[in-house]
């Protein structure tokens, strides 16, 4: 077609707005706040929860639009989140480009996939790339995760996805043949192995450099707590220089982008409680193929609150990890242990740094669970680089941490990152007693969780619970169960009010 | 546990925040923005996209957080988006309740029916009871209806869906016996057939409450249409007062909450261009059996662009839902059709109300498609009803148009529902021609539909599309196509300017 009457000057697909840093923190999530009765919005017919391509330079973000019905946003401007602000890389007042995105074609692969097509490379590597550059909104994210646990993924599927995931992101590489890596199945509190099973394995003269993740619903990650012991925020070529120097590293990996479709697909994972084998699979491992890691250890908590809830859900998933890894070059073994409470007794970044440093420090009354599992992890380590035959591995680890060598090792470590700090003190603290005398029967993992984090971990990075008691213990009336650390009285309130009325977290059993 | 310190106030489990409109539309999704460094946040440990419990009153909704850093929002408040703002009924200053939701348990369904499991009766009730109380958010929403459709439903799954989706609304109920009612599968323009049907139909003396809906992504809903005839958004007493007074009525049916779990899983449907075949009956059924209706026409246009694509498709869907139907006492009956091209020449509402005032007027130039469609489905309708035996519906439906009964009683419709008005007319046009002589060989639903909205339909009631040619009619170049009605110029301009990169919108083939 054509027109027939006089030329218009129409304008192009985009229009432009003025840039507005509104101050909204949503997270992930890109919003754009546009007037309803903005020329743009108008024209375009743009309403609420529309998918719209922002551009500024060579930089573009899909976001979704919010529309004002005051002068809250005028009509020349476009007020952004904090998300979509960083991510533009804005400065007051700069100009943007708004317009339709292109449709998006990898969700007719999410259909078929639905109705029972098999997801292809070619169609693993589209709709990755797609969720890598924000084009999925949580419907469409949602549907694909669902899709693949409805129908499970086949063997071929998970190489396919992994092989995306990883191509989807930076790659780090390594001056060894052998590089060593640990990964926790996440769900216990307290299971914090990771500084000690690196200090051990790196003065043994391995090489293990090992990313971590901070807290997204739990009380702290593992960067959450090696941070108040060093700093975890090193750039690539410093991460580089620590190993070089040190044998390994423990640092966050969120600076680097190491399969980042990874973290966008969990956080749905997470809003459904839906981890299905296939998943965790691509999951950890692309994370791992993309970290330049050989030997993988992983750690498998299995218990009734834990996220493996039985030794034969861990045999399936543990087949098909090692089929995958291997496809990938990567020696894989699985351990399983008890999930059935908390490892050591910190809960929240600094208490559980309390707990490491105890170990490597040999003291006499460290938590003798984190030591016996990091040990377990590391002599399984040291076995599978190379170092120990089959059976011999724990002795070594046990070794090296009782002749100072792997407190040496993380004191150097944390030189190498930055300087060592000592972790915080909390300001307030409040124990909780049992009301009867009893046994120790069960501890609810994801409850204790919760009050460590209503207590203000992991942002306040002292706070948290301290566990008095294992399971088992005998207990008189009134002793002390665990103590409540915060620094704000006001989360202190909070949690010892969440801990009131919810008296079986810990659960006495009168005999 | 108890504590063995002092006393301390603890709050309880809510939080008290001042409410302010913030004049934010989301459209569906209830938003409240908080400052990230307010107490309530800190205390609860809220981040953005948190779900939380808003209380106001006897009401109370599910709302998505978002977090201000900037004085945007004050600590003592929570702005409120529009939804969130309506739904719980406020005045600025009110004071609300901020608190974690349940947890919601009826997401374990969900995760059951992924995994293979029936949704029984009490499932189906749990979670469409959830659904219309705002608790699924759309991450939720999206798993559900995939897990629906890549497990395809049961027969008796439908059942129980379409159950609870009625019993979670309104019912309306009716003095008659026999209830008529029509229904077509969206997705092509301009076939707005419901008031010429119901003119026919209520002026044989049957009764047919039709409620429809307004546009969500279409250039018009029949609602829309019908408003620029007469009002349409009427109280049930009003509505019943119609019908009783004229045996039908046309009005818009979102007042009335029939079937509110329908609206919600359809915009998800939508963002996935998903419609499996069990929840396509579920949501047609289940508004049509709270409707009170006894007899149904399904209007189910099959064409390449159109929702079902195939014969085979629409046969299938028509197995399930007599079944389905039959279980609920209601005798339907599936009428497919061409669904190649729009029906009738316009499209946007008053466009639209041309061709149906044309049809009801018997004017020579009224659309043949149109009328045709209209007879054809009332002619069904009578025949369902009673009236007329089999095959001789069509006819009695052609001469109650004729004899100028349906007009006639179109027109004391419109003034028992308000009063008849006259659609308005656009104020800016544009002819959109041919680039080369031949014949039409195609046109594009959905690009005609896009070309309507950005000329400004809906909201611009005189806004849209009018069609000059249909499939197979010769053209010679330069004849105009179609003539582009708007009342803004930004619009006609930004319809005109897509009009330019699609010319195959409308495709003619040389010869």
């Amino acid at each position: 077609m054509r027109d027939t009457g006089p030329v218009m000057s129409a304008p192009a697909g985009a229009h432009y707005l003025r840039a507005r840093r509104l101050g909204i923190d949503t997270q992930y999530e890109a919003v754009v706040f546009m007037h309803k009765d903005c020329p743009v919005c108008r024209s375009e017919g743009f309403i609420a929860h529309n998918r719209l391509l922002l551009r500024a330079g060579e930089r573009h973000i899909i976001a979704t639009l919010y529309q004002s019905t005051t002068d809250l946003v005028a009509h020349n401007e476009a007020a952004l989140s904090e998300s979509a602000w960083v991510r533009l890389d804005l400065k007051d007042g700069d100009t943007i480009s708004i317009s339709h995105p292109d449709s998006l074609e990898s969700l007719s692969l999410v259909r078929g996939r639905i109705y029972g097509n098999e997801i292809t490379e070619d169609a693993a590597l589209a709709i990755i790339t797609d969720v890598v550059d924000g084009k999925y909104s949580d419907i469409h994210l949602s549907s694909f995760i669902t899709a693949c646990a409805a129908r499970p993924l086949e063997r071929r599927e998970i190489l396919a996805l992994t092989k995306a995931m990883v191509d989807a992101g930076d790659r780090l590489s390594w001056n060894a043949d052998t590089v060593l890596d640990k990964h926790s199945v996440g769900g216990l509190p307290g299971n914090r192995t990771t500084p000690i099973i690196v200090s051990i394995v790196a003065a043994l003269g391995l090489t293990i450099p090992k990313t971590s993740s901070r807290a997204i619903t739990s009380p702290a990650g593992t960067a959450d707590t090696m941070e108040t012991m060093a700093p975890v925020e090193l750039a690539t070529a410093d991460i580089h220089r620590v190993v070089e120097q040190e044998g390994g590293c423990i640092v966050w990996g969120g600076a680097i982008k190491l399969s980042p479709a990874d973290d966008i697909l969990i956080r749905v994972e997470r809003a459904l409680d839906l981890d299905s084998e296939g998943q965790m699979i691509a999951s950890v491992l692309s994370k791992k193929i993309a970290a330049g890691s050989t030997h993988l250890i992983l750690d498998l908590p299995v218990g009734p609150t834990a996220k493996v809830r039985s030794q034969q859900a861990a045999d399936a998933l543990s087949v098909g990890l090692y089929a995958v890894a291997e496809a990938f070059g990567i020696k894989a073994k699985v351990i399983t242990g008890d999930g059935t409470q908390p490892i050591g007794r910190g809960i929240g970044p600094a208490l559980e740094a309390n707990d490491v440093l105890a170990v490597l420090q040999c003291e006499m009354g460290a938590p003798r669970d984190l030591r016996d599992r990091a040990i377990a992890l590391a002599g399984a380590l040291i076995e599978l680089g190379g170092l120990a035959q089959h059976g011999s591995g724990a002795a070594i680890a046990a070794q090296t941490l009782d002749n100072g060598r792997a407190w040496a090792k993380f004191q150097r470590i944390c030189e190498a990152q930055g300087g060592m700090r000592t972790p915080p003190k909390s300001r307030h603290r409040h124990p909780l007693a049992g009301a009867r005398a009893g046994r120790v029967d069960a501890i609810d993992n994801r409850k204790i969780a919760k009050l460590a984090k209503l207590a203000g971990a992991p942002e306040a990075k002292a706070a948290g619970v301290e566990l008095h008691v294992k399971l088992g213990d005998a207990v008189v009336m009134g002793q002390p169960l665990c103590t409540v650390h915060a620094d704000a009285p006001g989360e202190l309130a909070y949690a010892l009010a969440y801990a009131d009325v919810n008296p079986e977290m810990i659960m006495v059993q009168e005999r």
